[in-house]
């Protein structure tokens, strides 16, 4: 599934640069995997490609973005909206893929009543009501990690039944939820390990040649 | 190794909460797999746990950030100080996790010189001298897709060895560079997609009792 994302992107890019038609294997390099694989995936839901011709494009991105659900466009709410909230709802590459922010909630007496994004904040006591009446669906959650789970359940209560959390909570999704993390400090925290093992066999070497 | 930030995050929830020991069935629950596998995972770095007893969750904590490489600070560059760069650079969780931003680069004429976060912003032409000087090794690129990939290179030839890309751009990694993405539509499409087959079954059933 998350390998389609990335089709999406490369698609997106080669529109933009004029490119009609894309071989299974351009696509497969692109997301790293063997072209047998993006061959499969592809197939998986459908005939879309002619042999010896690849895929055609544009027809590829609207199927694909038939299969994920976002050719029509998804209402999201936010909530929590600071530093981390104001960019996302501000963030310019949710409106071209479908996504589109239509509710901010957040517990600051000073933020509440004011606009984000020319969207209004509300309080998090209003979620339900106004998610409902909305019928919002998907919900970005940028909170303190100690706020995310009662909020998470309070978002479920209102009918979302997708949230993205960005704080590094611990947290069992609420029933029929389905809960994705977005856990900034684990990237770095993984590249901290790529760069650290790296950099310690450079070290080894040039304290071995040093040593000889 | 994504696992042990998961393990981390866990370990983190329980210092916090006052625990001493945890099991390996508790810690493979947070992250959803069977506890032979966290079993596995710990048992590949050493013998830290007791039959019985389960793991210190201190000393625990400690290994995993010594494996890491988080035991020390790291000191990161930001690149692109729009919304999302300032969030990130303001972000508390990282801190905490050993991150620490010492450097901050832009091209907008009107940004630079004023301050972020207490730091200052430079112009990227300048982030070859600043980044050798500082030693900087890792690096959170924060601006426009099309702008990612020859920030990268330039950041490469800095010295920087990792870097996390907030940009959905296509890229190639830079010699000797990791690059690690977070693409955040891509979270909310797989969100789109979960949720839209959910609501489609659901829709299905209703229309078939309707039918019927």
């Amino acid at each position: 599934m998350r390998r389609l994302s990335a089709y999406l992107r490369k698609l997106e890019d080669l529109i933009e640069k004029g490119v009609e038609q894309v071989s299974s294997r351009d696509l497969a390099e692109h997301i790293k995997v063997g072209p047998e694989m993006t061959r499969r995936d592809l197939g998986m839901f459908g005939q879309f490609g002619n042999r010896g011709r690849g895929y055609g494009v544009e027809t590829l991105q609207s199927r694909i973005r038939g299969i994920l659900g976002t050719q029509k466009e998804w209402d999201v709410a936010l909530v929590g909206v600071g530093d981390l909230g104001r960019a996302l709802i501000r963030y310019p590459e949710f409106s071209p893929r479908g996504f589109r922010f239509v509710a901010a909630f957040d517990n600051d007496p000073k933020k509440i009543g004011t606009r984000v994004a020319g969207i209004e904040i509300h309080p998090t006591s209003k979620m339900k009501s106004i998610l409902t009446r909305l019928g919002v669906r998907l919900a970005v959650l940028a909170v303190p990690p100690q706020a995310a789970e009662p909020v998470a359940r309070q978002l479920s209560k209102a009918g979302v039944m997708g949230i993205l959390d960005f704080s590094s909570a611990v947290m069992a999704p609420p029933d029929g939820t389905v809960i994705d993390h977005v856990d900034i400090s684990s990237h770095l925290e993984y590249l901290s390990f790529r760069v650290g093992s790296t950099r310690s066999r450079k070290q080894s070497k040039t304290r071995s040649r040093k040593q000889h």
